[in-house]
């Protein structure tokens, strides 16, 4: 496409690209978009390199005075869009890119890849923190993602609400508090169980947890008190019936007389099986597959539309797609969340103006990158301190109705004026 | 683990840890054991740099012991497995890693992540191209990928049997065919389809295939051959109900004497509608989302675990968790699939041991590390070239039943022994 754009003069009309959702994915009542800050930094670097230059030239994919562009490339135009952490409904337009086409188009799958796999972990988070309640939770997914999304997957869960993750990258590249724990792997190492706790309880102090279910779980939360006295910082259950085994568990530490000793569960959880364990005594959860794959959402399904562009007289003309089930509406926008007494109402989208924004409104549109220049508050880790902030206070504005698990409508509806 | 095995000195025995599933996601009949490759290039690049090492002490995650091994940290022992691109059922050892604890137990995380996602993505791949038969298939999915998986799984797809994908990148490391598209945003950025057909064709030549769905599909049929006449290579369809719209889509070019002019057709694609259009007239496949999220099982849920380990008199034990529905068989495994008229009947699993192999049976692991010296052959495109090969040799060897899509149990039983 560049390459034929570049040679018809195309390739420098001024246009105008929405990333947005056409839907909630799987029956959610809100997303989150988050991905933001990644792709700022991404864009930092985003330049073609010799090695990719050889390549596209060596295999004949696109003409000389193509590579000369991207030669040069830098992305020079100006994006606008939601925070990262912020909530989104159907057709919120969460990021408005505007330059050349040629400068804009080329960013689309960059931005989709990291707006949908970080939106999509995002969500599923922001739905398991809300069934945990006060619940600390851990994000221990690494494993059963590619092993950078893993970390980006971790970034994504802090910054709606995860309190902690196992993925060390992940604390020095963006500041999530990391937290390590005691693999089946650790116990079995070990001649005896007892070897095994006395040497984790020798090197870490009595405040660490113990796996208790290499062999039998009633016998090593005796041995694991036994070792560790009243002093015990946890017990992790990593198998069999969670309600259950929580429930005698914690029985049998109190009658051993370790009440302050916490419980941590981890076996398969979802946002499903974290509400199912409300009422069962448990004081947190580590969370992996399901978390790191969207909870069966593993893409939240963006989309990257031009919607508007110079014609060659340098008018704006509003442009669309006119399929039924994939259609998309023409224009640049703005969008505001209208809240009555601080609960939202309403998603308000409409075409972009210098109209008032409407009366009890926030705006929900900050500049990111303004003619070339990335706006670094949104970067590292204080972008996501800041991300994880904003997500904080712009989820109690939900309501309530937002906050069941079922599948169900967008909580809010969308208006497109 | 790591710090405290290091203090209480078990770091420095030696380990056998084994990567397997313990079943088939999604009731699938086979699994494909992929990235094999990638991880032994990315175990090439393995170590801790400064930055780590600093975080590490900064944030007081591991002691000062534990920080001077890291600093000298590269894998030395031996990894043995499947070939990549080979099939796999529940119990395969498709990775056996023996080293020291300290050694070993570092490796799980990458491996896992790399293993867990690309034969997620392979194995889809697999389905889809066994539904697809002769046609020809492209992956589309990058955009809905973390934008590293999206390579991997762009990679992982080839290896399974789809023949090109539209990710660069994934041509440039890897070698994999690529192939471009136009968007609906090529159309949109014209002032008229005519304008945007008759660049695409001024640039690509009439062998380019045009994208005739962004306003009327009979009407952008007409235009595309109206302007690319007898010659022109091919026509997209990206929304609708593909197989009415691949009939009258037909039947329109046919009227117009393009008979020699291509159908392909790319939305929302996976191995069902795939194959719910194997009786349309279509030519060839897109398949973005569905592929590079595993078509529903994004992960292949495969675990890492210490099998053996030597007491600290230097006797080897086997060791496993006894957990119902999460256990695993202790010892070093070998594996080799046995085969009746050169149709798979079983997957023969058995403890490490002189004896020959069992008769007509194929050994199934072959030397990927030894002793720290990895084996390049399977690495970068020629690694990526054989594993392609050596797939689409051993899927000739599956049962009739393994082909089918419905959820069942695995194809052949897997006997351990």
């Amino acid at each position: 496409m560049l390459d034929a754009a570049l040679r018809d003069g195309t390739a420098h009309r001024q246009c105008v690209f929405e990333l947005f959702g056409r839907r909630l994915s799987g029956g959610r009542r809100f997303g989150v978009a988050a991905g933001q800050g990644r792709l700022l930094s991404l864009l930092r670097e985003f330049r073609f390199g010799d090695d990719e230059l050889r390549f596209l030239r060596d295999e004949r994919v696109v003409s000389a005075e193509t590579l000369e562009y991207l030669a040069g490339y830098r992305f020079r135009g100006s994006i606008e869009g939601y925070r990262e952490g912020e909530l989104y409904f159907p057709g919120s337009p969460l990021l408005t890119v505007t330059g050349t086409f040629a400068d804009a188009v080329i960013l689309e799958t960059l931005a989709l890849s990291v707006m949908n796999f970080d939106s999509a972990v995002a969500t599923a988070a922001a739905r398991m923190s809300i069934a945990a309640g006060d619940r600390p939770l851990a994000e221990m997914g690494s494993r059963r993602a590619h092993e950078q999304g893993a970390i980006a997957a971790a970034r994504a869960a802090y910054i709606t609400g995860f309190d902690a993750t196992s993925n060390l990258e992940a604390g020095r590249a963006w500041g999530v508090p990391t937290m390590g724990t005691a693999a089946h792997a650790w116990t079995l190492l070990h001649d005896t169980e007892e070897d095994a706790f006395r040497a984790q309880l020798e090197s870490l102090g009595p405040d660490t947890t113990l796996l208790v279910d290499t062999y039998d779980i009633a016998e090593g939360v005796r041995r694991a008190v036994a070792l560790g006295g009243k002093r015990l910082g946890g017990v992790r259950i990593d198998s069999g019936d969670l309600p259950l085994v929580a429930a005698d568990v914690r029985e049998q530490l109190d009658a051993l007389g370790n009440t302050d000793t916490k419980i941590t569960v981890t076996s398969d959880l979802d946002e499903y099986a974290i509400a199912a364990l409300a009422a069962s005594p448990v004081d947190s959860y580590g969370v992996g597959t399901s978390l790191v794959t969207g909870s069966g959402y593993p893409t939240a399904g963006l989309v990257y539309k031009l919607v508007a562009r110079q014609s060659a007289s340098g008018e704006w003309i509003p442009v669309a797609k006119k399929a039924l089930d994939k259609g998309s509406t023409g224009g640049a926008k703005q969008a505001f969340r209208i809240l009555q007494n601080g609960v939202a109402v309403e998603e308000h989208v409409r075409l972009a103006s210098n109209e008032p924004a409407p009366e009890g409104s926030r705006s929900l549109v900050v500049p990111l990158i303004a003619e070339g220049e990335i706006d670094a508050a949104h970067e590292g880790p204080e972008g996501v301190r800041a991300a994880r902030a904003h997500h904080m206070t712009v989820r109690r504005e939900l309501p309530v109705r937002a906050l069941a698990l079922s599948k169900s409508d967008p909580a809010i509806p969308t208006s497109l004026v």
